[in-house]
């Protein structure tokens, strides 16, 4: 069947309300923190849900920040607080101290998949100096140990990415993993706007690089929470859902009233059909991105490398001016 | 009337040819080099010519190679000396020896914009050489002089690329300005395979951050050629293409003929007006572009600067690995 | 005879008084602004003081903060409100409103020369957003017109800095310039600590990249204020003030109390005769420079352009995330 | 005892001459390939050797090519076909087919510390395209599977270098490692003109970042060659050295005959005494490094590793362009 593009539960779930699928095991909660910030919360409780969803069951919070795609450092450091509150309430069994190692996935020559390198270059780091100096350095006696790295891509490293995180996990025994990585959305209005955490792991085929291996607690044997922004659409998609909707207002066109009737005739299988001939096979290949996406990514990636440093070292000793 | 978004003169001819538009004023040639290698060129004769075209009168030559977007060093070396001689055939009054300024135009920030800065990284800059200890320092009594400048875009400049360009050359004095910069297609099938030699410079519109101002030898008061190969799409050019083909499709499927007949009813004008309203406004600001779009930039900004250097400097003194 | 190698005015005036050379016509202020801040002004006021100096007549402002290299948000915004009062203390006939070209010196490829370009990345660019939308856009009516240029090095455009940026002049014609650049002292206590500000402009053999042309108030025909941060030391100045000392100090050692006779017999000349007999000169082509310079520029690089930022947009307008 | 800092066993080895100590389980061959040319080698046998050369047991293989701080395309690849060979001889025990993971050690933001990531840049990595689609996609029944990755450095992960590498063999279980690495010289002379292999690894307080763990066969695992460039010097170094120069000079001078007497009386820990007190304690952070290194590094970088492919990939498939 069709399967819509997105690396979104919150596009997921929209998609099948209106398809008007039932989603059974899938619980949906929304929050207007105020008039620019909602938090929407699909959790995805049963087997059953998981496969409807096309997504492993878990937790998928949403933060939407309808300016986020603009400059304003007060209003960014409010969705900064707003990421680590939701990253604190995705980890479960809480240590006093935790070893955190945060993943920047992702190609970063390619400008909208540049967030997970670039979020890494702000973190603050401090595992090498507890290790070094002790925790007493920072002046306090509990110390967050969070080290990361950037793993690159398959086709500069001959390696997947999971290969690459596996074998440092096993050499560092962190407590928790964070990855960052770039997404894709179905809607362009969603890319620069939407922050999406979650404790699932990176999937095959999602991000902007699509992954061929799940990055996740199965395939690490530590708990994983995946932070991500949806900065491309893929051009199939767009292409697919602009079709979508063209052959949907034929069928109800005042003007094309006399097809209206014909096209309403098309089940849904026979508009995929139809549309499929149609695409070219080039677009499989190609993404759709904002012209603006370097100043996006340049902002939002300290943004969420804030969010991170306020979750694990209280914001205190952020760093200045990277 | 509806636009279609090209910068490549070849795909506004062959779109006219397939609407049928009689073009008069245009001259068109087509040289097929080898299997993976044409040479076309538009000539737009006439100022009747330029409006049916929407291009300025001059003379357009693209060199269209097939497998340009693969790994091949001794193809892309061919190609680099096509283009190398396609310079050459576009500089008139040729002087024995010449003071050029290379402009790489675009954002170095954005891939698939990066064209134009990776371009002047790699050529062979001599101005500065000849100036302090003559042209014998390079053993021969006739050397070009060569300087390059980047500009910036005006999000990071707060000016045009033109004001900038304009003041180099009245300072330095150039007998000719090569202008480099990644260009819109209207198809995905040119992408990072197409390289477009003119001697009308960059006009309005063009490019892929869209420049608002002519960089041409009216503006500039100096001859100008402009070097650019397509990287991206216009999202919008793109959909609209694709419902484009659903529509005339449509007019014609077998298994929706009793569609076919309204929809053949719906003049050039009715199928315009239907796309438009159906394609999200987000779409403008947004482009398409390959995933491997790094890759492709680093190896074509090679290919178009040893084209310029054995243009310029015989080649012999190409500098290495870079 | 035998020249320092410094940029700062303040190491010249302490070099003088050290040798106990008498200075006429050269004024010097200090003043202690708290523990870790502390501001000196040189003023060389006659053409004897200059010629003495071995800089130009003017003002020349240093900023000395202790910390610095290091980070911490509270004292590196302290040192940015400081420059920023700096910077306005040395424009002349202030009019209302300011056309400003900011310019940022040096190769971005080079670690310790990559100060001027990134301060270019991080400042608020407004001309053409004034230029198009009117000041209005920022809802005010009286808003600085900020530009900026970063004009590479002679290696990669064949062309003096000094070219590039009077071309620019003369087409956007700024009311003022500003030009940030790495610098070179004469102690390694200095790099990454001290801030020189200064109404003279950039002149021959300054900066990192040693410049062979000035760009001042008089190639430029507008006022000029550059402003420097020292990141490297001269390999030569190195090695030739570490063995001054040694001949110094071999003249009072205890334990060598009979060389001392025979070395405090050598007079100035005879010393430097030594020195130079002995120097390798290969050192001319060399730098020295901490090792971690990269957190260093990059910390600064954003000191510096936060505080032009706060002296010509008040700070309110401050870009996040950069 | 004062030791001097070089990672070049051939210095080490020449110093040791120069002081006129028995060099006891070193062998030491020297041959000149052609007039610009010259291979080196070191083998330290025994345990004795190791100790009083103050490197591990090994073969310390030395190109050094006169004239590679310049621009030749053909005596870039002479040398690079020479790496290729000098790396073919460190292999023991061949395997038909070889799985190799090459490693860029060192900070990318720090420009004489970049060779090793950039060397990265331009591999010809195949392990990917293996693994996916058969040895039979490169059209020959035995093809090398190769890898890569670039670590970081500890102030950007957190983690140690080591931990890195031996996380991801442990994974990936390649048959050989490839460590390339910017190193320190002792001499100007020797920077970016000589090329180090050896089958010893990376060890402590060597390289330019100076790592504080041995990354070497009995570390990893499995056999390691490592390949360096000098591109800085220790700025303790050059100022250590040179004084020891004068000091020796001034017991040597003929203008300074009487001052003879007494430092020829001056014993080895004696010069270093006094040296070390004029030492400014500033200097242990610093190196000293030519100003020209961007186009240094970017060029040999292209050499190593196009020496690389040619001894992995036969040269057939170098990349083009890169």
């Amino acid at each position: 069947m069709y399967q819509i593009r997105t690396d979104l539960a919150l596009e997921t779930q929209e998609k099948m309300q209106q398809d008007h699928v039932e989603l059974k095991g899938v619980r949906f909660l929304e929050e207007k923190v105020d008039r620019n910030l909602t938090i929407s919360t699909v959790v995805i409780e049963t087997e059953n849900g998981a496969k409807t969803m096309g997504k492993p069951k878990g937790t998928y919070i949403t933060i939407e920040a309808g300016n986020m795609d603009e400059e304003d450092e007060d209003y960014h450091r409010e969705i900064s607080i707003q990421l680590a509150k939701t990253i604190k309430s995705l980890i479960r069994g809480k240590k006093e101290e935790q070893s955190v190692l945060v993943v920047g996935l992702g190609n970063r020559a390619v400008t909208p998949d540049a967030l997970g390198p670039r979020v890494v270059d702000n973190l603050f780091i401090t595992r090498h100096i507890v290790k070094e100096y002790g925790k007493y350095a920072f002046g306090t006696d509990k110390v967050n140990r969070i080290s990361s790295i950037v793993p690159g891509v398959m086709a500069q490293t001959g390696m997947e990415s999971l290969e690459i995180i596996k074998g440092i996990i096993d050499e560092t025994d962190p407590d928790l993993v964070i990855v960052v990585d770039a997404l894709a959305a179905r809607s362009t209005k969603r890319l620069n706007r939407t922050i999406q955490v979650t404790d699932t792991g990176i999937n095959p085929g999602s991000g902007v690089g699509n992954h061929r291996h799940g990055i996740n607690e199965k395939s690490l044997g530590v708990p994983v929470i995946s932070i991500g922004i949806p900065t491309v659409v893929d051009a199939a998609t767009i292409v697919n859902d602009t079709m979508y909707n063209l052959i949907t207002a034929m069928g109800q066109s005042e003007t094309l009233n006399n097809l209206g009737s014909s096209l309403g005739e098309l089940n849904e299988a026979e508009k995929y059909e139809l549309i499929r001939e149609l695409l070219s096979p080039n677009l499989n290949a190609m993404f759709v991105t904002p012209k603006d996406i370097d100043e996006s990514v340049k902002r939002l990636s300290f943004t969420i490398s804030e969010g991170i440093n306020i979750a694990f070292m209280g914001g205190k000793q952020l760093e200045y001016g990277k």
